[in-house]
């Protein structure tokens, strides 16, 4: 179970506490009591990691080798059954004026609609042979993936990133035939979208409406989907994961959990955390192995700099924790992915606290599931890809290295 | 130091102590209190290590490059000059009815007269050019070298793991010409040990006794011997290792030390500890700069779920502790090499205690020997790969990186 960019630095206005140390979290503490404590780093000390790579790192994955950009988990987190080599973009709904230069890289945050405006990309013939998948996500947000021979991900970006310019032309980045050849796909597609999608009905209703229409497309983070072992075969672990955004689910996806939908997750602090945590007692009761649990809401405060949004999501997490520990008979490992300090209100490179419960663990002295108390504990200081390992040794499932 | 298997998880039978807890160790918690202390993973967290791979590794081998089976660390053991590129086995003698059907995978469990058949078939002439050497060990288990051209060890086990049945033909197991020449060679040897052994005096005897003949021989666990820098050009330290166990041996033989025998040692709890003690104490006094040594009846006793074997035989190991404490101007470093728990009577990847006594090392506040109170000593967690170079700078012998 990992909380998203729980982890924190001191503050000054919690008299130097961390808000994980300053926020009510008895069931946290509980579980630091009866486990083992250490303190992680997702990839090695003082690597800023991001979630994705501290996910794939934690499941035993490098991410070094796997993590070929954010495009292919974002894709297999809206659901498109992404395959080794496709290649994948996240896209933005924009709004370009006549002339073709971005007015609203958002258009106008528009958030009704687009499944249909996708399906008309989705719909686009082939272009030099390659076919076009293309699928809405949240907000004015969109995936593309490109399939066939001859591509790569060695492209820039069309996302011109301010309003006022037009889609900046998308150019190989290596010397490559495939390269340039996916960025002349990319600079027909940006175009064949704003010729299909100036006069959709959709946007017809929105320029009505004095909405800016999403009319055009501008892919970015171009990236490979990766060849990933899937989890059941690499651990023998039938997985399931319970994750509340398209990132985190688009790693279930690649490597092949079963992924469970909650009603009202919506991965910021006001998430259905009852749901989340039905969701969790119900699929563990099921034929699982192994649970992957990602709950974002803390990530959010921290990114937006609330710290009493913080506070309390942690203290409304904490409840979730103690539901899970009423579950007898398994191992619960509880983390964070990083830290997202207030202070910072990004990613840091600080470890996060780690605690395993479990029947066999070699229980320690810590009694405090906090940044800070973790360090005294059992576990010391490991990384994120020590913890599979750890986790099948103690489950009694993993084999012998020699005699 | 290496006491085999002693680290162990919590028991309820003990209170929630580890056997090395509620033992009485009175000299290991002196060393404690008097060295730096920590925890150790022989590889990597939570990788469950073999006696061998964990020796190769503290030793400052890469055991993923140097460990090929078990093969050729037995063969080196019981004292085969063993060359890189040579394939070693380890063999049963075992009793095959005249239809060629196994019936005793042990042969009676023999113990008497197997340097006489060994040596029966150690005098074979060459097969296909490639020469056979064949070494008896203890009790039922034997060795087989085969030295020559065109060998692989990418072969089957002949060995069928249950009774009632012929030898499993050994085939290649990947498509090479050397692969196929040395299948062929060990269904022929097999076959040729029958003809040799099942009229050989020694099982004439036995049959006579009711006893069931030793009359074929079983190999398995294919290796190619390393090849592995000799220890004392890697650091210039003369060293030698007092061992027990045929496989422990064979590092310290792969590596170049010098062997020292030990009357009485089993490799078992009841193996005769005040002569291993002697021993210790007689070598440490020559002129060597470095003893491996290995004391193997906790990890027996840990196999077997043996609590008060596991038990006791700590705290008798504890008093040859007390000996080698008494040695003046030397670091000492006691640890094991796994954890092998009562609960899971086998290696788990629970990292193990480790303290290093010595003239300058930074003494910390930990004054129990044992997995839980090394966990906040000053040396944290550390791997396996670190003691030689931790051991070569505190003896100020390594060279440094850099101005």
């Amino acid at each position: 179970m990992i909380i998203d960019g729980m982890a924190d630095r001191p503050l000054e206005e919690l008299g130097g506490k961390t808000p994980l140390e300053a926020a009510k979290t008895p069931n946290m503490d509980l579980m630091a009591k009866i486990g083992i404590n250490g303190i992680m780093d997702p990839i090695k000390p003082g690597i800023r990691a991001g979630s994705d790579t501290s996910h794939i790192s934690i499941l035993g994955y490098d991410p070094y080798e796997v993590y070929t950009g954010r495009g292919p988990f974002e894709a297999a987190g809206v659901g498109v059954e992404v395959k080794p080599g496709d290649i994948a973009f996240r896209c933005n709904f924009s709004t370009a004026d006549e002339k073709g230069i971005i007015i609203d890289r958002r258009a106008g945050r528009i958030r009704e609609g687009t499944d249909e405006l996708a399906h008309a990309i989705n719909s686009l013939d082939p272009i030099n042979g390659v076919e076009i998948i293309f699928m809405e996500s949240t907000g004015h947000r969109a995936v593309l993936v490109l399939r066939g021979v001859g591509l790569s991900d060695r492209i820039s970006d069309a996302d011109p990133k301010h309003e006022g310019n037009p889609p900046k032309e998308v150019v190989a980045l290596d010397r490559s035939k495939e390269a340039e050849n996916t960025a002349n796909i990319l600079n027909q597609l940006i175009w064949e979208s704003y010729n299909i999608l100036k006069d959709h009905p959709i946007n017809l209703q929105r320029i009505d409406k004095d909405q800016n229409p999403a009319n055009i497309i501008l892919p970015r983070g171009a990236g490979a989907v990766p060849e990933a072992e899937p989890f059941e075969s690499k651990y023998g672990l039938k997985s399931a994961c319970i994750a509340e955004t398209g990132l985190i689910k688009g790693i279930g996806q690649i490597t092949d959990m079963d992924i469970i939908e909650v009603d009202g997750a919506t991965g910021g602090v006001d998430t259905n955390l009852e749901n989340i945590a039905l969701s969790i007692i119900e699929t563990a009761a099921l034929d699982y192995d192994f649970l992957l649990i990602n709950i974002d809401g803390a990530d959010e405060a921290g990114h937006d700099g609330n710290l009493n949004d913080k506070l309390d999501f942690i203290s409304r997490v904490d409840e979730v924790v103690g539901k899970i520990l009423e579950i007898d008979n398994a191992y619960f490992i509880l983390t964070a992915d990083h830290s997202t300090p207030i202070s910072v209100m990004d990613h840091t490179g600080d470890p996060v606290p780690l605690v395993i419960k479990g029947p066999e663990v070699r229980v320690d002295l810590v009694e405090k599931f906090n940044e800070r108390s973790a360090t005294l504990g059992g576990l010391c200081r490991i990384r994120g890809s020590d913890i599979m390992n750890i986790l099948m040794d103690l489950l009694n499932r993993s084999s012998k290295f020699g005699a």
